[in-house]
């Protein structure tokens, strides 16, 4: 109001045109062009916060623990290395927190240090197209952006890599510049690990257990993660908690791919053709992109009626335009899949059964897909258990056995609910758990678009059915589209819903064929608990006829509960 | 892979370790380090473009088409014309539209045209705290982006202020470096407008009525904004549709404030301590923060142990964090609410009214409260209809009156569902219509946790309450907390919940009394009906007693009719 005042008065040198100013509130162009300016991308996520994950206490101190471990497991992965993981969460203050997390990975050369944890947007991951949990540039620095904004003070950051010395950071995030400014900068002449990185940052937090907990975030990611060992050491047991590795292999790095013709956009061609090196159009397709040879590439071409040997940057908009249209209408074979690193079936069966003690586990994968030209393939797993504290299994000898479930352990208290209560969803992007905004997720919307009565458990319009059952939901890709930089929900492209309901009617035909058996088992078997029950009856009755001995008496009722047992139809 | 190939084998020399290192595929932290790079921020959109609204081609349309309105309506608020917008929508072939929207706001000077449409994370909204529609710097900008990625072209603006000539620019975006190109630049001699700007894109894009739809947008955002007249041409009627303005003032234009200190945290503070201009702490105290004098300065100096003539820039980060402890300490009021500027409820009532033909309406609104030290403030409309096709009314001599409902018209079918469906919500963030991710929204949320069976409707847990019913909810504030960039749903802040719930409370006490009340009168209809159904019966057999005339019967049946109208209890 005071700029706008002074403009005014300047301009027209009268006294009342200036009150007259001072008293409408409105602007006029000139007044509003002064009020422009850029806004940097550190302000900008400051300010939504939310947008990263960082909407209150308890889940902030989530986000950090997750973004720094997603990039510990890269790293190793990346390097070829077991990853051995530590995460720590002291608690400072009744709201302030400090948290460690220390890897064994291949360690930041120093000169990176800086920008990898104290710039938003800057990364290695997010140019490549190969599957990894990361992508963004965004998380970590962010997490250190929150500590500085909650706290004052900004990330200490040690590493080394296997050549180096173990340098030691403490960095300021400048946000109006979205710049780290470096204020500690030393070199450890002794460390504990040979290479390796520890991030720690004080924050302000809520520690609590539960859904959406730390605590969940851990349990869920070494189950998708068996080839990680991690220890953890929450605020109120002080006893470390560990999760040793099940298997002892590395995932194989997963290729990088070019990008695929079906989804390259015309103004993404017409970038990619002014800044290719290739000398020819020919070359330039078959060299920008995958699965394109000399055979796929002359059909488009002519198709779009260009030269084989025209200049790449000298093409037009029209021709460029006409050449995505060419792209779009030659088939060309889907992209490699080498570049995906699915969790496999045999693991989530393994996972589920660590985690839950249910009557029954269904698996399936699906072949992978595109979307996007992006390549992704999504897995799915069901763990079922029927109503009650009772279960009725079929032994070898197709008698039926009725057995005490395991109950009242943490994990299994934790994910099978009621029969009577929605299902219960975990969902996983890259290996990485989705513990947040599952109501927003495609997810969540394909679980809810598919007939869960054909499979044998009841379900309300638009809600997720009911049953002791937990669906696991996995997707793996080079690009995982996520509704919010925070990473929690998948956006629901129909690409990525059609292959998950593909997936959910394979393990759900599955159930329904158990549930469907369960149910005669039960029947047959409350059949067989009446008869068994005047058994007895039956042998005193012809005892008495036949006058046979208790012994012989005995064998009777023996041999008819036997031959009962083994005639049954199941 | 080739990098690191060559990487290896230059640094060993051995062909043994490259071959080596070119089956393996895992890298070093010194490879890992090269593939290190800055992200732009519009790379990072171009890629993850369902975060602003562009998922598929229907949406893009529509967000296109917001972002554009939304800026034309902010500029004429804040320089305080009457907005006067055209939309136009025009297919240019089977998936390419050209969009373009025009405003008579006050133009857009020169220099600032190019970075206002052609640079992501650019505006003036986004640093000034008042309600606006725009608060970003990113919506028009992305629009452009997005139409440039599509159809290989970047947006024509044209504009004109009430001093200069109009101007035209074409320009393309430098995904890069965030950076637009111009590509055109002239002045025109003429233009029909006398100030104000035209935008126009071409963008792959579909056009689709009913939910969702621009449509939908156009005649929602006409609701809420009943000073704008709206000129919209779809491109399927050809026709143009007109929405007149309801009232002839502009909104007061509302003003800017300056952060409140329970809003601030404290590494904000310490910016603002290094950066400020006073000289003394008191005085930055009361500087810098809206509801602080000299008395609530000297409180919080004091407990915070500090002096008041301290330099501000050399406090140090104890003594800030002593400072901001004393803040939250320390009562303040509220921050000032002439920075929010509500419908109101005369025109939510109105709107509904216009909307959808329904029995019953309730509106409430809450005072104006404060999330993060920003004032926000929530209004609530309720529309209800009873279930079936009737409508009972009581007249002013307390008599019921069944009429017809009108029903078939465009509006009323769109809005008033089935009574066994979920209601539907309006949901309204500044003026603006929310029309995608519902089911991720925190007004959803409310309304899912609001007992809505105390209030008359049928609600099952974790779902809408069903009913033909709808329910408007606006929310005005400083800074509206989105889920995405994309600005369609409000991020679950407790603070925004509570007055949320306590909003539909209202509504809905009002909704429940005119419930039941209505199945008063429903039943008392219905034993009146019964009973007038043997009303002739009782006069033929009273005439058979006593004797009288044909007249003197109908008379007596007519009376008994009456007298029981007027004896009801309602």
């Amino acid at each position: 109001m005071e700029n706008a005042k002074s403009w005014i008065s300047t301009r027209s040198g009268g006294k009342l045109v200036a009150a007259l100013a001072a008293k409408s509130k409105h602007l006029t162009a000139e007044q509003m062009a002064a009020k422009q300016r850029e806004i940097s991308v550190s302000e900008f996520f400051a300010k939504n916060r939310h947008l990263l994950g960082f909407d209150n206490p308890r889940k902030a101190l989530l986000t950090t623990i997750k973004e720094a471990v997603d990039n510990s497991l890269d790293a190793c992965e990346e390097a070829g290395i077991l990853p051995e993981i530590l995460v720590e969460i002291h608690q400072l203050e009744e709201d302030r927190f400090r948290v460690v997390i220390e890897d064994n990975g291949p360690g930041i050369v120093k000169a990176q240090v800086p920008n990898i944890f104290g710039k938003l947007l800057y990364g290695s991951k997010f140019h490549s197209r190969r599957q990894s949990r990361g992508q963004q540039g965004i998380g970590i620095s962010a997490a250190g952006l929150y500590g500085q904004m909650t706290t004052g003070k900004g990330p200490l950051i040690v590493s080394k890599t296997k050549r180096g010395k173990a340098h030691r950071f403490q960095i300021q995030l400048d946000s109006t510049k979205n710049k780290p400014v470096i204020t500690k900068d030393d070199e450890l002449d002794e460390w504990h690990l040979k290479h390796g990185t520890r991030f720690e940052i004080n924050i302000e937090a809520r520690y609590q257990r539960g859904k959406g907990s730390v605590d969940d975030y851990i349990k869920q990611t070494a189950v998708a993660n068996p080839h990680a060992r991690f220890v953890y050491r929450a605020p109120v047991d002080e006893e470390e908690r560990v999760y040793d590795r099940a298997v002892k292999d590395v995932p194989e790095r997963a290729d990088e791919i070019k990008p695929h013709p079906y989804g390259v956009e015309l103004g993404e061609l017409m970038k990619m053709l002014r800044t290719t090196n290739s000398r020819w159009l020919s070359g330039f397709l078959q060299e920008e992109f995958c699965r394109v040879g000399p055979k796929v590439a002359k059909e488009i071409i002519a198709k779009a009626k260009l030269g084989e040997r025209s200049y790449p940057s000298r093409i037009a908009r029209e021709e460029a335009d006409a050449l995505y249209r060419a792209i779009q209408d030659t088939k060309i074979s889907a992209p490699p899949t080498t570049c995906l690193s699915p969790i496999g079936e045999e693991r989530i069966r393994e996972g589920l059964m660590k985690e839950c003690d249910a009557d029954f586990y269904s698996v399936a994968t699906r072949p992978p897909a595109v979307y996007r030209g992006n390549p992704f393939q999504i897995e799915v797993g069901i763990a079922w258990s029927k109503p009650g504290d009772d279960r009725l299994d079929v032994d070898e000898k197709g008698r039926i056995r009725k057995t005490k479930k395991k109950r009242g352990t943490f994990d299994t208290e934790d994910l099978l609910g009621n029969a009577d209560e929605p299902v219960r969803l975990l969902r996983f992007a890259n290996r990485v758990p989705l513990l947040s905004q599952q109501s927003g997720c495609g997810f969540t919307k394909a679980v809810i678009g598919t007939a869960w009565k054909n499979y044998g458990l009841s379900q309300s319009k638009g809600a997720l059915p009911l049953g002791s059952a937990v669906i696991l939901i996995h997707m793996a890709s080079v690009w995982v589209p996520f509704t919010s930089e925070a990473k929690e929900a998948i956006a629901p492209y129909n690409e990525i819903l059609k292959e998950v309901k593909l997936a959910l009617q394979e393990a759900g035909r599955k159930l329904g064929a158990h549930i469907r058996k369960n149910k005669r088992v039960a029947a047959e078997f409350e059949k067989r608990t009446y008869i068994e029950k005047y058994l007895p009856h039956v042998g005193i009755g012809l005892q008495e006829i036949l006058g046979i001995s208790d012994e012989d008496r005995e064998d009777l009722v023996n041999t008819l509960h036997e031959s009962m047992e083994n005639t049954r139809k199941i």
